[in-house]
């Protein structure tokens, strides 16, 4: 069986020595004659697994002591309905303001704005989420219950370098496409969620970063599945807990660590985005479709000069074992999904089609 | 590897060679050179299998085209949010009437009475739910927006055999350990839902059957993934859909109609029960939990007249091969959970075990 080097958004590619492992004791976890997916999520076995996955996150990503990681139903677009339920009163205005960067970002605002009073505290909409917009939170309304982002944006190929401090007002960031993949100074954040399927395991879950003095605000009419204090205090098993979701995290991070965790993760996703960026900007055959200050390195957006040789490019990188680089409908061109478990050498071959490419077509 | 007869109430097992195949396929779905679970849920081979669900479920259950079929992220208790976000409006009264059976039927009716007018028109509880309660739908007010009950009681081990007719008020079923394992009558449901972690798959998804007409009448404050409208608008997939989930149910399915499909499994099903409920109602050691006209054919539960000797049978069962029989904390005592996937031989062993060991300790 040949892997194809698979460019796909998310659902993404796990890493190969992760997926063996999986479908090695896919039957037989822990000697216990039982898959994963059959075992009890009250069983001791999975509840130390769960625990391990707790301690990996903490570990690798020096989340500190009064964060609280719960682990949710639905993916990411659930909390775009959670996070105003439990954070808007933390402020009786009931005020949030939204970063606007793109796709996620404005259905976030959306879904916030049915259930508070909700305002746009800055946007790249005019210049079509090229970039990251200037914010300043001295602009910020004092009785603003939180600040939400997106902090990578996976369909424009942008994010946030910095992220900006918001002083007493909690920042909420949808790291979705990035978590895990770059190192992050927790004291900026009020919470942090993500879906699993970018950059830690399948689609269905998501994980939720949050410091503890945020949970206990929610709103009365929180489903009770919405309500994080519900997972705090049950260790994220209220009820049955997507076991698989958590199995695959564990081994991923279990991985990650392996690979020398964050800083080394940081400096190989840098060197991976840069090669493809250099040859993007090396090349008049292509452009590149963010601001080169505000560029992703989950996610790398071109153009083909020529766009009508799109399909014969994707159709000759898929021959190549070039998979899933067609850019997202709303935006159209090139799309590169380089997440950690893209290796250097996915972004080589990629780069030297992209050249073979020009030549024959330029 | 020896797998063992696994009696966990769930997340349970699943069929072997469903389990042998997703084990093969684990890093090569369709010859695409990577995991059903690195592909996206936009790709046509996943919207492929999306479809062949479907077209299993309606199949194998018999489901008309009046229902719509939605897999709905979170377990089944999200849909206790849910069910009354979607159907408390279809009366302005914002009346439902829940029958409690049992631990989740509780947990349904305690959550709907967040958001409406509840009250409980039948209960078993004075008997510690060893029953399913009369229940007259005569009784009910007929400004009333749906009736909930809850099919299957895994915790108490009973079940309705034969369903209400509540008339023009739909009646919403929670099937979590029954859908699929007996044939249903769907003129007399409204709603029906379950989680996947018993008979269908593994845990994190939810399977919703919803008559048409129900749809576009959720409350104005629902969160946007707890109306089932929007799954239903978009094909399931608003926002990435447990891609995992759906393919692991869409393999039991395939084999569910490989086995004869429900008349075949209902008829095998309940020889299994007998079997089991046989070896208790003829030896004086065990005692049945639930009345005998209620039994459910998924969970039997039981007690050993004497009760110190648990943990003896419970130990000795695992050396045997057989594997979580320990009843809920809730009521204590022995339960054996036997879905789908358990085979007659498993109850067999069973019963050849507990005669044995009243024999010995009798």
């Amino acid at each position: 069986m040949n892997r194809v080097y698979n460019f796909g958004a998310g659902p993404a590619m796990l890493p190969t020595s992760v997926m063996e492992r999986a479908q090695r004791e896919f039957l037989d976890y822990n000697g216990m004659g039982a898959s994963v997916i059959e075992i009890s999520h009250r069983s001791k076995e999975f509840e130390a697994l769960l625990t391990h996955t707790d301690e990996l996150i903490r570990e690798i990503s020096g989340l500190p002591d009064d964060f609280e990681i719960l682990y949710v139903h639905g993916s990411a677009q659930l909390q775009f309905s959670a996070v105003p339920h439990n954070l808007l009163d933390l402020n009786p205005a009931h005020k949030a303001a939204y970063l606007e960067t793109g796709n996620f970002a404005s259905l976030a605002r959306k879904e916030a704005s049915r259930f508070g009073n909700i305002t746009v505290a800055a946007t790249s909409e005019s210049s079509n989420f090229d970039r990251i917009p200037d914010f300043d939170p001295a602009t910020l309304d004092p009785d603003t219950s939180y600040v939400h982002l997106t902090s990578n944006n996976t369909i424009f190929g942008t994010r946030w370098n910095q992220f900006p401090d918001t002083g007493k007002i909690p920042l909420v960031a949808d790291m979705t496409s990035e978590l895990m993949s770059r190192r992050l100074d927790f004291n900026k954040f009020g919470l942090i969620f993500a879906g699993l399927q970018k950059n830690l395991g399948p689609s269905g879950m998501a994980a939720v970063l949050i410091r503890k003095e945020l949970l206990g605000h929610a709103l009365p009419n929180t489903p009770n599945l919405l309500n994080y204090e519900t997972y705090a205090k049950n260790h994220s098993m209220p009820n049955t807990i997507n076991t698989f979701a958590v199995y695959m995290m564990n081994l991923v991070l279990q991985w990650l660590k392996e690979q020398g965790g964050l800083p080394a993760m940081e400096t190989l996703n840098a060197q991976k985005a840069k090669l493809i960026y250099d040859a993007i900007d090396n090349n008049d055959f292509y452009i590149g479709s963010a601001h080169p200050d505000h560029r992703s390195e989950m996610n790398v957006c071109f153009n083909l000069q020529d766009s009508t040789l799109d399909k014969k490019f994707l159709d000759e990188a898929q021959v190549r074992g070039l998979y899933a680089l067609k850019g997202h409908r709303l935006v159209g061109g090139i799309r590169a999904s380089i997440y950690n478990a893209m290796p250097m050498a996915g972004c080589q071959a990629l780069v030297d089609f992209m050249q073979e490419f020009a030549q024959q077509n330029g």
